[in-house]
């Protein structure tokens, strides 16, 4: 079974007030030198089957049609295998 | 400026409503085939200065003790180039 991530992040020009309350709460529990943070949605789909072309541009098109809102969003589509997911984990 | 992203997702054992509305929701709006997915949080942090040893294991402290609750999610710290970042952009 393949893993399939799509990351949905506000566009730039978007305000991101949950990305500022986290930035300025960072100084004060001592967090220096973080000059912004956006925050966004990750989704982890599990794909049964293949993940061909034909695969991808369905999760494409489900990405642009219902897990993200593309007025303010962008989306990220990456196929993410399970070997290369756990050497990332930091813990 | 470089970009660490911290990718905050519940952990395995734990039931993630949000992710199964969206499995459910799927096949009524004709996408097959996706067997599970599971919905988390992703930050950008933009990093004023060096991402060295220091400064990711602060990341990794914020994360731990503000970004994630590690009761029940877990989290990956990735140092992200502008540059890749632009490449695996999809749109």
């Amino acid at each position: 079974m393949a893993r399939v991530v799509v990351d949905v992040m506000l566009k730039p020009e978007i305000l991101d007030p949950q990305g500022q309350a986290v930035q300025r709460a960072l100084p004060r529990l001592g967090f220096e030198g973080i000059a912004d943070v956006r925050q966004g949605k990750r989704f982890e789909l599990e794909v049964a089957g293949p993940v061909d072309d034909a695969a991808l541009a369905r999760i494409h098109e489900m990405a642009e049609t219902f897990l993200a809102n593309t007025v303010i969003e962008d989306f990220i589509v990456k196929v993410e295998s399970e070997k290369a997911e756990k050497a990332e984990e930091s813990k």
